[in-house]
């Protein structure tokens, strides 16, 4: 295990491994300036690519996800998305040959902030230039260059993966020929922006962000947490919660007289423990600079940047067809958002399916409500 | 000035000063256990009681508010309610006569954890009673009973102070005869008791709490302040922030590179210096501990203690008329929370006017909107 000056170890990446990494680029220069040397990006494969490599799909993921999709024979462990990607699933690794990105940035295999410099052989950190969407959506193009890759037959993403791809689309046009977006903007709202610079200023708070040059071995890990519950505020609905929880207590309440939960191992609510429990997971292997990274990267990106307005950039799109999906109770990328993108994107010449799905379980509605989306989906892929 | 053993300073209380402060009980029992000797309570008038003291109008506030709801010739600044309170106003100070109760347990003027403890010669800090909504209600009714009023002829109560209105109502039916309830409920949705449950962890985790033995120069600012702001994402709506602020950049905007504004002088985007602005403002007035113990009691409030159900509590009351104010785009108490009030309360013989609002500015709406509230509260009082 490597060790820094301070004797403090240094991860490569702290989560969960992703089964390839590639060196992308000798130097990677980034949009908002600086670069980087031997800039890698981490990926899986899945199914097999056809003799006229015309059955891709790409996938980006949401702020957290790994390249990890759905299991393989490489790693039998549940992907995020289980249900959805796989042998005779809706997105159908029998028929396609499906590729899952791990963004730019991202603490699970690909050149992020916990990456190691070479030339100090310390981590980046906060050393790490400023990171955008288009550059997640450069790197990923020159990835899929490296594979033999230049057309994509699908390309697909939720949330942030849903921004990737837009900028993707606009930035290397030749490359897509149809695209499935599902919960994302052109744009964030003023009170996604809201919700993802507190979580940023609890992190940077936690007195062991210690301006980013935490141990690895005693991360924010308060910090963390708590900017994960922030988070599941916003990604879930209150209608769901309501249905879920109600009121019930949790059944392993334990609290002392005005402690009001001090110790953070007994919430009086099976919300509370709810949250409690999911943003320990999250804690215990997302890192906290890449995090804000990341984090800051969704409320920089406006797809307007790229052209006179945001209709005129996604004009730049070459888009055949496109699914686009909407949740009505989704608060932090609500439904008005992806009809946005269908109406320009319809403007723009593509052949658009905008579906605005009922779902109960806001933004993530996409992990959860798989028969919901998957029919959508699968509809969508057959009559490609 | 007083100061603490370790010569730190002692305030009686942090905030803005009441204009009376009443001693309401030798010893005051909890309803949790727990009591405490010499409890006050502040508090505020305004107008004449008419000879036959029928002119009575009780407001209770918000978590956050003191009892100066308007004005006065005894303090000239302006009020949490200045447009709504006051001579010629929706609730005209020229015919009733009004009583705002400063909450037990905050912190501008009645007992609270920052209260001096007789026996120690310390605040009570975390030794001060499990609060409960009742037990404000209870401490309220003192507070009438030592100033001679018997009859409410009006108790009003948004948010917070709607919760203590119910439970007023239920235990001391026998005193209100209408009431004015807005953007309240019978028990805190899931998605609530999050937010406040997140609150609470953001104010205990900040180093500068100190288990609550905090100084009071140097108390839990970080704590506070991203506590406040996290409230204000519940408090106001998506939508209003969309047209208020949008992607708007920060004037003072003076971000260093890649400090993800560490000194918190400076936010990129306007929606983060609105936040910063008005949470700086509250983590100088209200204090730490006070806010967990009223926060919690939010958590805890639940109607059908008082009964079989939610329906047989409410039917204890003996109200005659109801106005309940809800507002659509309110996400910490949703419309359908008042309209379960409005339905139990028809069912228990009240005559209700049940208003529902198409304010954009959320769960604040009754603080901004004053021209929709106005209308709705001055006919309803004029019905009476």
């Amino acid at each position: 295990m490597k060790k820094d000056s301070k004797n403090r170890v240094i991860p490569f990446f702290r989560g969960q491994s992703a089964a390839n990494t590639m060196k992308i680029a000798d130097t990677f220069e980034f949009r908002r300036g600086g670069k980087l040397k031997d800039v890698s990006i981490a990926y899986e494969t899945w199914g097999e690519l056809d003799s006229s490599k015309s059955n891709v799909v790409v996938i980006f993921t949401g702020l957290s996800a790994s390249s990890h999709v759905t299991s393989s024979s490489f790693n039998s462990a549940a992907g995020w998305w289980e249900s959805m990607v796989g042998p005779g699933k809706s997105i159908d690794s029998d028929k396609h040959f499906i590729v899952c990105i791990n963004t730019l940035g991202s603490c699970f295999g690909s050149t992020s902030p916990v990456s190691m410099n070479a030339n100090t052989e310390q981590p980046y950190r906060l050393s790490f230039p400023e990171l955008t969407v288009e550059d997640m959506a450069k790197a990923s193009y020159t990835l899929l260059e490296k594979l033999g890759i230049s057309d994509i037959k699908i390309l697909v993403g939720p949330s942030l993966g849903g921004m990737q791809a837009l900028a993707f689309s606009i930035m290397f046009n030749q490359s897509v020929k149809n695209t499935i977006l599902i919960s994302t903007a052109t744009q964030a709202t003023p009170y996604a922006i809201a919700i993802r610079s507190l979580q940023r200023e609890v992190i940077r708070k936690d007195p062991d962000w210690n301006n980013g040059f935490y141990s690895y071995e005693n991360p924010p890990l308060n910090g963390v947490r708590i900017a994960r519950k922030l988070g599941m505020t916003s990604y879930r609905s209150s209608a769901e919660w309501q249905q879920r929880f109600g009121r019930k207590k949790s059944s392993s309440e334990k609290l002392t007289q005005n402690t009001f939960g001090v110790d953070n191992t007994s919430f009086e609510y099976e919300i509370e423990s709810y949250l409690e429990h999911h943003a320990v997971k999250f804690q215990n292997v997302f890192d906290a600079n890449c995090y804000l990274y990341l984090s800051r990267a969704m409320d920089w990106f406006d797809v307007s940047d790229h052209g006179k307005s945001t209709q005129d950039a996604l004009a730049k799109t070459c888009i055949e067809k496109a699914l686009i999906i909407g949740v009505t109770s989704d608060t932090l990328f609500p439904s008005y958002q992806q009809k946005e993108i269908a109406e320009c994107l319809l403007q723009a010449g593509t052949k658009v399916d905008y579906q605005e799905l009922d779902c109960i379980q806001g933004h993530d509605s996409f992990l959860v409500d798989i028969e919901s989306f998957g029919k959508k989906i699968r509809n969508f892929i057959q009559s490609l």
